[in-house]
């Protein structure tokens, strides 16, 4: 058994019960279920109301999927298969001002922004979210006709949580809530404690 | 008057209610309602739950302010002078295995996550939050006491939302809800516009 979640201090169960399942139902996505998701997602705060994120998605049994699908590592194709709908997370680095191209240097921290909303507001519907670092780069930016200076950061699978059973071994005994390093290694008063 | 917000899909009133305010009542915040705040980012998910965030923060009127304050840019310090904490987020931006040291390509989407259940969590406790990218990074490292492979991404002032009144005019002016870029141009279906 893998250790349960346990609260340092009160927290909303939103957070502390939003997990990140493997197994999932195969079920069709709606699309205002799907849009509630996006929604959530572009009202997302960024420096200046940039918002340097863009999501590029594909519903399972469309023509989309397999494009989408195909730039996943193998690891997560296996469970991917069943989820419902994938979203990729891209977002724009740099800006430009006349002749003036400067990265902006919360492009990546912004989209995983509108990356925590889209899983909460999954949540509150009853929906499950998986991101994924496992893809293919290249692949990605080709598949997702990225402009220049944009970037791909992560794919979610979205869909309904199915039993662990239905997975195969494996992977069945990796969904089980993760745990989290404590409060006093993650959060400090003043400055970075200093180390020995 | 600016525009309203307007959801183009059903989304949770937590998401579209949020605002980033800039005036705040400058009451001090108990550290039980702080590390709720806290609490909720330490359960957002990351790549390998790796967790590469690191929150460090400043009560108002303690002596750990002051270094962080001093941090901000001369516009953000006009009006983060009455906000109830500051925190910084920093994040591990690489991972050393035995002799090998590779990016955590994610560090920053990852870290966003965190500053999002954050502030989504104060909004629920009634708390309001302004991330701010304006701030002097070499400093901040310093002040923060960064270690080698982590860098700074934002600041976050955390506070009770005041009256626009209680702010100059031309900050007073801004303390209305910023809008969004619209669906169309934020979520794409299979892969980004081709332009031209």
């Amino acid at each position: 058994m893998a250790e349960p979640r346990i609260a340092e201090h009160a927290v909303d169960g939103l957070f502390i019960g939003r997990t990140s399942p493997r197994s999932f139902t195969g079920e069709a996505i709606p699309d205002e279920v799907l849009f509630s998701m996006f929604e959530a997602a572009r009202w997302a705060p960024s420096a200046s109301n940039i918002q340097p994120w863009r999501l590029i998605y594909a519903k399972a049994g469309t023509p989309e999927w397999g494009p989408l699908f195909e730039c996943l590592m193998p690891g997560n194709q296996i469970w991917v298969a069943k989820a419902s709908a994938l979203v990729a997370f891209v977002a724009e680095t740099h800006r430009r001002q006349g002749e003036t191209r400067t990265e902006n240097r919360t492009h990546a921290l912004d989209t995983g922004a509108a990356w925590m909303s889209l899983a909460l507001q999954a949540e509150m519907l009853g929906w499950a979210t998986h991101g994924m670092a496992g893809f293919f780069h290249d692949k990605a930016r080709e598949a997702l006709r990225l402009p220049a200076d944009f970037d791909v950061y992560m794919f979610a699978a979205v869909g309904k949580r199915g039993p662990a059973a239905a997975l195969p071994p494996e992977l069945a005994a990796r969904e089980v809530p993760s745990v989290r390093r404590s409060m006093a290694e993650t959060v400090f008063s003043g400055h970075f404690p200093v180390v020995g």
